[in-house]
């Protein structure tokens, strides 16, 4: 497979991915888009999801113009010092959707960045909340399902926080338990 | 369409064309790569084309380190420097096939790019050569396939140098004349 093979299986899985997501989340919260970059996944997410709240945020733009997002939703800086700031302003649990498209071509760089960046990610998942993400996170409260969607094939990451602890156990008629 | 559609189907277009290409260029002669950018595509043509010498044409190296060419075939510095040096060196109708994917999001910094770089590519080209390109090129001397392909979807554009000149003509039997 050629990296032109590659690139387009990636984009491929990315868009199948985020449509996947867009028909599964909850019916409420904002959508946070880590890492704009050039904001192609932006634009996808906006135009499959015109109703929802998207906040990107990105530490040096280089957004093309057309997707340039509205300024009251974009949020420029290193995502360590931004990220604690915003949950502080709307609050935990706000989020339905969180894609992370961040990272570079360092592995090691990469597996660091998800560890310190996974315990701020999951507080912001509201129940039911996802995760989409191009590496693996470490968050605890979660399903990983990365292995289910049928659709990421290695490629991607897919967490969803639990919809609300411990109902669907107490709610489960007692013929199935 | 978003850009994230558009970026499969342009990269898409992108493969089959350079598929199509390496099905049907001629025997001999190299292959010119204007614009390496992160070697995707340069990669492909090396992974089809195995036994073809390939240059690859960069003013600023950005390639990802496992496409990165051999010494004696990347070229860097401004290709309005370094084409006519090279054409010198290698002599007129070298190559078999020019793939172009250079310019700007900037259009017509593009056409006026396209326009400069024409002339400089038309003499390369042998008998039979193709220009694959991200952009309309003036070769009065070759036949635009750009409709013809089935492939492009208006977002590539494809030339032929005509195999040889006058010959079809003298050779065509006076029934078909």
């Amino acid at each position: 497979m050629t990296r032109l093979d590659s690139a387009i299986r990636r984009l491929s899985a990315q868009r199948n991915l985020l449509n996947w997501a867009a028909n599964e989340i909850e019916p409420t919260g904002v959508i946070l888009e880590l890492g704009l970059g050039n904001g192609r996944t932006y634009d996808h997410l906006r135009t499959r999801l015109p109703d929802r709240e998207i906040y990107a945020f990105e530490r040096t733009l280089a957004v093309h113009p057309d997707d340039l997002p509205p300024e009251d939703y974009l949020v420029l800086g290193d995502i360590f010092d931004t990220l604690p700031l915003f949950a502080e302003r709307m609050g935990p649990a706000c989020a339905a959707l969180i894609h992370a498209d961040i990272g570079s071509g360092d592995d090691a760089l990469n597996r660091q960045l998800a560890k310190r960046l996974s315990p701020l990610l999951e507080p912001l998942l509201e129940p039911g909340g996802l995760v989409l993400a191009d590496r693996a996170f470490d968050l605890p409260r979660c399903t990983n399902l990365s292995t289910r969607t049928g659709i990421t094939e290695g490629r991607y990451f897919v967490y969803r926080r639990a919809r609300e602890s411990g109902r669907p156990v107490a709610h489960r008629p007692s013929h199935i338990a």
